[in-house]
């Protein structure tokens, strides 16, 4: 067995923000050797790499250069160089999760497509290869009002994603390749992370909620245990666990769908690495998703997901009309509050509807923790004073 | 209120060891800008402070050079040039826990003479300026075996106390200021972790129970909650509440206790600054030690001690007959067992008896905890393979 800790094993993680952050406390419990490479100075994960390495994640020479550096490669953002990866593969440094399972789910057209092929449950879609072609689509019928349009590539934190629901909607489609997905009625929007390591051992997460901003399609609430049905919950993390063994996949893998008014499970999409429907496990569940991130590309057992206490958590979105330095305005009054953990990510700057940190919520009982969550929400507001 | 997070602010931590890196977790998690300093280049913190500095702690112009660079100045270790944060102090910088509390505990026969001017139950001692001075008292009849022997100042990790019961100990006594003390019939050690800030706020943590090692005088198992009656418990936390507020401590402070045969509770001495016998926090309470460290010099509210489930930590020490790199035998074996995260301080050399690092069992069951601790103990090794 390779050893990773304290040793000459080096972990390469393409992507510097928070997700690497999160993952970066696990390596520093672990002492695993990390070098880390991010296109911006400021990146979160500057401090606590061994490494940090400045460079473009999307360039075919970087990656390669920064991959040969390490005995292991794995990624926090989908927008890395494939090509790249394929290459150190083919060099025989891992990759995980692999460059065959990012390709599959970083187009979104393919993404679908593969679930079809796999039989697993997704809303039925047409892809397009332009704007054009969905609009000519429209036109002649074989499309019809409401749908979903996504793009194809480069969505992230609900961009790339609208409800068209009229003519003014459809008149707001971007250019590009995308896809038009029909829209589901559904009950409540679940997610459930998987993780699974290359022997082949793989466990989910209990099924958490998610209730949306209705303007931004930004999560509002994370909510685990989702208050679902129990036998919804088993069929929902088998669904899971079935996505990420058709996948092959390694490392954490974040499934989103559908609760149907029929109480059917849909597919929405997939994440493949740690995601912000898990960040309430790093005060709830007995293994947090950066802890076990780790363990599954690492090819070490994975540990417990079971939950400790109820956990909620909460987005800290930089407040409409501030840009600047921020400021965390009412920080001391939500520390007053019990079960209330904050954290910021390290940004320099913060935007309308950017995500600057979150705020965790743990309670043994669920409703006093939703109510406490309500109440942070209200409270801490991320502006500037600039 | 000041803004402490992501802003100008600095916060300066004398000592890079295992604490101060657990320390850095929750910077981290805050964005909390921290300047760290310690002698040894290859401290654990080097990583995850903004800024490292390596000087030696003991030196008052490097102290005062690195105190008139930050906001704050706090440490892990007692070992510090006391004179120079006094005069940071005068200079306006803030010192937490102040200078005057690390006085009064630093030198132990100060720290038991302050129990005895502020009626805190303590074992009764004397104190000697020296060896002979000690050796001259036994000479006259004016000490008996068997005693407790303790350096006033130095030790740490078991060092400097010694249970003296024969000639033969009496002749390995060093040399130095030390103080002997009646060697007390006890069934428990405790201990108790207070949390004070600026504002008066006082918060303890449920009583913990430490079983030793015969031999090399460390702890084996800490155990949350300790396993002695309730209304033991709640004296024990009252009295380490009394000892915080007589030292109007600011930070955490750790109070070692023994409970006697008759079920009284003295006090044996304290650590002003995050404690081994708290690291079961990480993982079992809603606030570990490290954060609420944070919160109290801050002056910002102090979080929840409660816990969410049992904890027991395991001291992972340097196997005997084993010096050099670390290699930590069955690691695998260890992650395979359910609630068990080990921690590694990522200290670059191992030696007999050297804390390398913990690992923390939690679980909603103490005998479950315990008894896994147990296997935890007997099969993670630290060696080297040089």
């Amino acid at each position: 067995m390779i050893n990773y800790f304290s040793s000459d094993f080096k972990l390469g993680i393409l992507g510097g923000g928070q997700l690497g952050k999160m993952l970066l406390y696990e390596t520093r419990k672990f002492d695993i050797h990390t070098i880390v490479m991010d296109p911006s100075e400021e990146a979160p994960c500057k401090i606590s790499a061994n490494t940090f390495i400045k460079g473009d994640l999307m360039d075919y020479d970087t990656v390669l250069d920064f991959g040969r550096k390490v005995d292991l490669v794995t990624f926090e953002i989908e927008s890395v160089n494939v090509q790249a990866l394929k290459q150190l593969e083919k060099e025989g440094i891992k990759v995980f999760p692999s460059s065959s399972t990012l390709e599959k789910i970083s187009d979104k057209v393919i993404q679908k497509q593969f679930y079809l092929d796999n039989k697993i449950s997704t809303a039925p879609f047409s892809a397009f290869n332009s704007r054009s072609e969905l609009l000519k689509a429209f036109s002649e019928d074989q499309l019809s009002l409401p749908f979903v349009w996504k793009s194809a590539t480069g969505g992230y934190d609900g961009r790339g994603v609208m409800i068209v629901k009229s003519q003014e909607d459809l008149e707001q489609i971007p250019q590009g390749k995308c896809l038009a997905e029909k829209l589901i009625p559904f009950k409540n929007e679940l997610a459930v992370i998987v993780a699974r390591n290359p022997s082949g051992q793989v466990i989910s997460y209990p099924v958490v909620e998610m209730e949306f901003h209705p303007v931004a399609n930004q999560v509002e609430y994370v909510i685990c245990p989702a208050r679902i049905e129990e036998s919804t919950s088993v069929k929902a993390r088998q669904l899971a666990e079935k996505v990420s063994d058709a996948f092959e996949h390694v490392g954490l893998l974040a499934v989103e769908m559908f609760l149907t008014q029929d109480d059917e499970l849909v597919v929405n999409e997939v994440a493949p690495r740690p995601h912000n429907s898990g960040h309430y496990s790093i005060e709830a569940s007995y293994t947090n998703q950066f802890e076990q991130h780790i363990r599954a590309i690492l090819d070490l057992p994975l540990g417990d997901t079971e939950s400790k206490v109820a956990g909620i958590m909460v987005n800290l979105s930089g407040e409409e009309s501030y840009n600047g330095p921020p400021v965390y305005k009412n920080m001391e009054q939500i520390l007053k509050m019990p079960g209330v953990t904050p954290h910021i990510y390290g940004k320099k700057e913060t935007r309308p509807f950017r995500k600057m940190g979150h705020v965790t919520i743990v309670n043994k009982d669920i409703l006093k923790a939703r109510s406490i969550a309500e109440e942070v929400k209200n409270t801490l507001k991320v502006i500037s004073e600039n």
